[in-house]
């Protein structure tokens, strides 16, 4: 089949320079959701209307797959159909999505498509408790659909009706074009409609056929900042649920945040109030703690990662015991039963298996061998200002508290510094290394007092 | 109009030292809300009623426009309200409302005043699905109210009645004045209610008009710490619709406390579980992370809070980058992009543009140039013990990790501080300075071995 | 009486290697609740059933007061009582509950017991808004229990019942083990249904007669992650609930956890998100900031724990200022107004009253006495590698920013210690103690400039 995706629309209630389509729903663009959803039904063209921002939404979410047509002026949704014919294949039909219409599911676009076949005109309809605004779907006595009324044309039956058309629809391409071609705008808003075609189906006894979606939210579009909270939150509900499903043990389903793609192993336990970013894999038996922020991340099976951490692009080894208060910036792989305790943040940097950082620590660009313990306070002094050069700390190295180790340097294998050691050159393996001024007692000194203000 | 406010109770069932009237909403006390509320209506006399707690009350909630009655003995809303009658001005009508009623709104009110008028009585009245326990409205064929009845005296019939009376009043002075003082405290509680006046004005041909709230919950009170946090919980909800309303994004409106007033700018985005507090500010396109708590704060255009920022106090400049984990304490302003990372406090401090201070540090009292690096675990020694003094870091000066700078001392323009320096004296411009021990290495040193316990 | 609690089963739905009845609500497995509400009822003999998973369930909520039988083979629910038959007392009636239905109340069980008397059959039953699947209480003309009909077996009729039969029992024992006996098998799972004595029962006109529990929640079962998950939710609901009838203000009830006892004071005011684990006791007019994490402390009167703490195994003094981002490790004791501030670890050791740690500092394995200064990036060096030593500081003494305290050592009463210092000796009392390299600015040096890659 042809995919269209109607992504032209300025989105004037979101108060915002973001072309409404680009707004994120679980970190990714409205769009974007739309265009995912559309390539697992494999068009034969992917057609992405564009209007407002179109620079912006070409940027965003180009494709090898996916051809851009260009609606100058927003005239109605039958316009920006007509704007993609000249890129639709007549030989399969075309189906037509919104690109503020984020969360239709693959299964309910194949149950449309398949309902319509090759030759009938299919709509995707829902029913609602409440349908005052919608078109509502007139069906004639055998059931058949006839044709959709408008609230503002609808008589007071046809108002009863609560199945309404959500605007989704799939088409023989080349009936489409011959249709969308006798679309008229004599109506108030001066609009081409895309639904005005049913009413030529009707006229030329084509069959129209309907299908429905698992669950209402699929046919919600994103008109303002409210609606996109609101879609968040279902979304994220339903991530939730699929993840308890799946033996996910999650503390509370309504505050978890997942904005990419979240892989659990087995006896994963999550507490509140964490967010997930980007591609989390998180191994067997792994905890991890409140508030917690992750994005892009490797969690190792039976590791621990205490609340308050926020890792970033990092793996984390099995048996590894994080935080509280730990953060793990990009380029940090942490072997096996390393502890990365509070107020530490490592960066660029390998730790291998057994290490340990427990307290105020900055790591970075520094590859730490096995066994080693960073002491509290410890810094790698990474930067001259200028450059950054990397420390290496072999297997073994015992680091006193409050350290500098002035990159490059190297802490040889089973060596020692003792505290405030300003390390400058390397260190020899297995000796004690300081740099310490003598401790002296002021016999003379007497403590400042409070000075008047 | 003269405004009464009610606000004498004990509020036995919260369990509290405190006056029930000042506990708080969204971080100021139930009767400042009320008194907000009653002054948008610029009233010729506003007179609050206090009792349990009087010296409390007047101390917290004062101004140059509010007077005081003082009810000794609680002995009703109506005995309540005559307490005030001395302060109050015939020419105009009396509106009353309750201290512990917090979200009734200047709408609300203004249409149940306009509704009475200078010559009728008015009652705000609400529809209720279980009205049970409260006193119905009842009203004659012609749909005027005719009397008020309380639920042990209604008829079968009129407990089916669900509009209710909700204490808020409007009525003329002299009437008041009058019916106040005819008002008979025969009843099981041996209480003056304020309500009985319905009956007199009825019994006079005093017309009796009603007006409704827009929404249920500006009638509720507040009579136990329940209550409070379902209160609280309404309230917060409507501040974040309000907000997005006007194009924040929040990427979850149940998790998000505003105490106080928060101003955003187009574009900005909101993440889970923030807190505001006092006067919050926040530029265009400006991000705020997870886990915020923001308080009496200014945040600059495009600037990005990262997750669990504490900021209290300070002025944060356009496209800075703070976080995660950095702590703005009081008297902190930093220019336009300014960095400050994990584990990082500043107090008192101003750091000028395009400076940084990006993990593990202490800057107090410090007024720091542009393009300045403050290296990590850099610490301001502000403070002697007794008294406290500036520390001084001019343009382009670039902080080794691990200094101290033992204020009052001053770095000059383009000085370098070499890594774990103590720096006692000024800097000058353009040079190295240190104060480092030799790095030796102990050969003859073993390391300890672990003590039988 | 006896009572029963069948803990057999494996919770193949819930995807975990741990046995289903061991899975945590509140912190606590769910057969732990319900052992701890069956000991409320002073059993003669309290018989835990167990299956799969049989020696970690023994492990985990074995007591001198359980005894336990074994189901080798899962049969069904009457196959898993008959298990316990020969440690039952016939004098007493027999109470079955459930090791998977965690949340049923004393008081319920206790309504059942008593209706249920020596010689009648008890069921406790439960009305539903949908009762699909569940058996159907059938009652006689004169309301009394007939029947229970399985969904499968029943009539349109029937199906209409919403009264329905929870599986918790009440049982002569005698007639119990009678009634067992007679099981029969012949049905489609090929198992032993409990369930089918009631026939038994009716059949031998013995009385059956029900009680209902006060929340449908008590009667709720966990057969996955995601009904933990809601069964958790509504736990944690009733517990906030409680919380705020005993006076205790909450910023947000839908955010709190509480995994074990907490014990608040008069006036204590909790901000959103905060987890409390184990034994916590929080003191009068104590106040705990959002995001807190806290287990098994004690929280002193009056005392102020800022967002974003972690505290675990401690005390805090009253009147003290914890945070924010303070981390209390086990084995701390904090005096009365003790303040620790932003980015402090302290662990296993005693503060007196007046001391402080503001900022950025370890604390570990150290004895501070009162009015102690303890200054930013602050480390006692407790451990060699191999063995820890202790720190003393005694009164008033002011521990320079930056300073390591190489343990074993002690600080002086009034002692002061310059900024940067290594202290691998005493100090002495009153007097100023440094370790300190000579500043030196070197004139011929210039910045490094960054290198081409």
């Amino acid at each position: 089949m042809n995919i269209v995706i109607l992504a032209a629309g300025m989105g004037k209630r979101m108060h915002s320079a973001l072309p409404k389509v680009l707004h994120p729903l679980a970190g990714k663009p409205l769009l974007a959701h739309v265009i995912d959803t559309a390539r697992t039904l494999e068009p034969a063209a992917l057609v992405v209307v564009v209007g407002h921002g179109a620079e912006q939404v070409r940027a965003t979410v180009g494709g090898a797959d996916i051809a851009f047509a260009e609606q100058a002026q927003q005239l109605g949704t039958g316009h920006a159909v007509m704007q993609a014919l000249p890129l639709l294949d007549d030989a399969v039909p075309t189906l037509v999505l919104y690109g503020d219409v984020p969360l239709t599911t693959p299964a309910t676009l194949q149950r449309l498509v398949a309902s319509a076949g090759p030759a009938r005109l299919g709509i995707l309809t829902v029913e609602m408790d409440d349908p005052t605004g919608y078109g509502r779907i007139v069906r004639d006595a055998a059931g058949r659909i006839a044709r959709i009324v408008e609230q503002k044309d609808a008589t007071e039956t046809q108002r009863q009706i609560r199945e309404i058309n959500t605007g989704i629809m799939v088409c023989p391409t080349a009936l489409l074009r011959k249709w969308l071609q006798a679309l008229r705008n004599d109506n108030a808003q001066g609009e081409y409609y895309l639904t005005d075609i049913v009413e030529q189906a009707a006229a030329e006894h084509v069959e129209i056929v309907s299908a429905h979606p698992d669950q209402l939210c699929e046919t919600l579009g994103v008109n303002s900042k409210t609606q996109l909270a609101e879609l968040e939150r279902i979304h994220q509900r339903d991530l939730a649920a699929r993840l308890l499903e799946n033996g996910v043990t999650l503390l509370d389903p309504a505050r978890l945040d997942v904005r990419g793609h979240l892989a659990c192993g087995r006896d994963v336990i999550i507490d509140v109030n964490c967010i997930f970013e980007g591609h989390v894999a998180i191994g067997d038996g792994a905890r991890i703690g409140a508030n917690c922020v992750i994005r892009d991340a490797v969690i190792g099976a039976g590791a621990h990662v205490l609340p308050f951490c926020h890792i970033d692009q990092a793996t984390v080894g099995p048996d590894s015991r994080i935080g509280p208060y730990a953060r793990l910036r990009p380029g940090t792989t942490l072997g096996e039963d390393v502890h990365i305790g509070n107020f530490v943040e490592v960066k660029n940097s390998q730790i291998a298996a057994h290490s340990k950082a427990n307290h105020l620590a900055y790591v970075g660009d520094a590859t730490v061998g096995e066994r080693v313990n960073i002491g509290a306070g410890t810094i790698t002094c990474n930067y001259d200002g200028a450059n950054k050069f990397r420390t290496i700390i072999e297997d073994d190295a015992f680091i006193g508290s409050d350290t500098q180790l002035v990159a490059p340097v190297t802490v040889g294998r089973g060596a020692t510094l003792g505290a405030g050691t300003t390390l400058t050159k390397n260190a020899p393996p297995d000796r004690l290394t300081v740099s310490r001024a003598r401790q002296v007692t002021i016999e003379s000194w007497t403590r400042p007092v409070k000075k008047p203000k």
